[in-house]
């Protein structure tokens, strides 16, 4: 009988997103976390694994432990509400990890909503939370839009400038429909994401023009670039382009995320990572992010605006693909298909991430489930 | 003593805001507008020509005009509030002139926000209004952020699709500070406009790729091939450099402005130029919108907002410029600065919006003040 040794091999490497979430619980609740917030964070990292998002799925736990561990993120955390108006809150996360401050302020997003019609929440003395998107869906089994988005670490750099002062800043809104699963936008507004730039430094690939420059800000092919005092360009990549416009993108999500909750905006967001240091005399409080929902009978009667919107996806879905070309997407489209194909086939991780599990299993004494 | 007859020529080109405002003033009430009504549209317009905006100008006028003089628009529109909560409300424009529409919508969305803290208004039933900027600007005074978005005919095809499907669907946020002026990010999804493809097209010179598509969905250089079924590419320009992020946008404008109010989505939208004709049997009404305010008070104290937004505008302001750039902007900037030179100097008007405004004069019995 011939076998598959190399098949097999990869097989073996697809684990239980339950498996995956329930390790993640374990390693949590060993750094202080409740059992209610450790299963947040979890549910949170897993979903980015199941919807092909690995750069903030299970990579991150590292990093959350660390800091954790040393105290720059607090594992004890409770969200505060500081302000707030009939259809407005803002709430100052206590420095607690970012999915579970994330999680709590939709929830609060949602029950605004629910009265007011419309629910928005600033975050201030957050930390990086993961995929926008999470927390965008919460709102639509409440048939209402949910919308999330998030100040970063300055890699990006304004059109005209050579110097990164904004982040990648992510977008995501969810729209509920009524027989078509929902649309779900879900992005950065930078050129490029940052994992991309560093997987070609590390295979000493060039990158093409159009996604980083120099620290004097001129166009680079040398994704090295970064570690130089390079930075990325905005979505547009050249003013020619339009990277005006996701400058302005970035520009809003950071007002929004910062300015309106007291949070550090652009140069002075605090870094995601534990071996980058914190800043000293900032001028706002951590991370900063922004939370929305929409109940859609506040505007018309929701089978008008579901029916309405299964016609809109059903229409854009059957649009003429473009010579070369599948199929038109709807928004959430590939993540969705994604999610559904490794909830059945399990998800791959990385040898670098299974390295950290296993190391962080070890560190904090719980068995490594993983082979 | 030596003449400069092409100096003064231009300078004789040069006309008094005042003057158009007073102008389109007299034309729209001849149409059947209240002199309020005919003021609004006339302010708009005239803003675009001082920002420096044209193309959404006084060169509108004379398609506003024909579709008023043809029902296609009606002149004494009063637009109805069919729908509401706390924050939201769902305007029916009657059909009504879009900037008519657009500044009562805008004035309800700043009521809302007074109470509720945050005031969102949807638009059904209305029409092309001009600059999105003009509507978000006029949140400011009230300590208020103010947000606008609308549809477009569908000129800008989705990510690998052959079909122009979605409009170049703006999006204007205006943010108010203490010190420096406010920042106002005004900016349609597209990666270019449809007027610099048709200039290119006049002129008969190539554009560059990035751009457009021919009707299978091919890179184009020819900007004639809008009106042979191509299209106008997303912000991004193509998959590699973001163009599903462009997509997003221009796909969450569509559903805000349509799907929340009940306008005509996507490929429905109906065209804003008069020689084009209304399609029948069209799924929603008219054109969509959709405005925004946020009290920053509901957010937190509006002195530390407004301190903060000015140490933001500061901050990105003094970025290092790039190599061979003057300075980094804030967005919003060269409007202004536009607006107050062209305050001063007087607006400059293409030859043939003259003509059509004197042609307009003539039909409608009104003096023509221009030389």
């Amino acid at each position: 009988m011939k076998t598959y040794p190399n098949l097999l091999f990869l097989i073996k490497k697809m684990y239980d997103p339950a498996t995956l979430t329930q390790l993640c619980v374990q390693l949590l609740k060993k750094c202080g976390l409740s059992n209610n917030d450790a299963s947040t964070t979890a549910n949170v990292l897993v979903a980015a694994e199941l919807r092909d998002i690995p750069s903030h799925g299970l990579l991150r736990l590292s990093d959350y432990i660390r800091m954790l561990r040393n105290g720059r993120i607090r594992a004890n955390a409770t969200p505060k509400v500081i302000h707030q108006s009939p259809s407005t809150l803002t709430l100052d996360g206590d420095n607690g990890l970012g999915p579970v401050v994330a999680n709590r302020a939709m929830e609060y997003a949602i029950e605004k909503a629910r009265v007011a019609g419309s629910g928005w929440v600033a975050v201030q003395h957050s930390n990086h939370f993961g995929i926008a998107g999470y927390y965008a869906m919460k709102a639509l089994p409440h048939h209402m839009i949910g919308l999330c988005m998030c100040n970063a670490n300055p890699l990006v750099a304004p059109t005209f400038s050579a110097q990164g002062m904004l982040g990648t800043n992510p977008l995501a809104v969810a729209v509920p429909a009524g027989k078509e699963p929902p649309m779900v936008a879900d992005f950065a507004t930078a050129a490029i994401a940052r994992g991309k730039v560093d997987l070609l430094h590390k295979q000493g690939m060039p990158i093409e023009k159009g996604f980083v420059q120099s620290s004097d800000g001129n166009p680079s092919t040398d994704p090295g670039i970064l570690t130089r005092g390079g930075s990325i360009l905005p979505l547009g990549s050249s003013r020619k382009y339009g990277s005006h416009k996701g400058y302005c993108m970035a520009a809003i999500i950071d007002v929004f995320s910062a300015l309106l909750s007291g949070a550090n905006f652009g140069p002075f967001v605090p870094p995601s990572v534990a071996w980058l240091p914190l800043k000293d005399g900032l001028p706002g409080k951590g991370t900063g992010h922004f939370f929305g929902a929409l109940r859609i009978d506040a505007f018309l009667p929701a089978k008008d605006f579901l029916s309405g919107m299964d016609l809109w996806i059903q229409t854009l879905r059957s649009a003429r693909p473009a010579m070369g070309a599948e199929r038109v997407l709807i928004p959430g489209d590939p993540e969705r298909e994604a999610e559904a194909a490794n909830a059945k086939t399990g998800i791959r991780l990385k040898d670098k991430v299974k390295e950290q599990l296993q190391s962080l299993c070890g560190e904090l004494e719980v068995d490594y489930p993983l082979q």
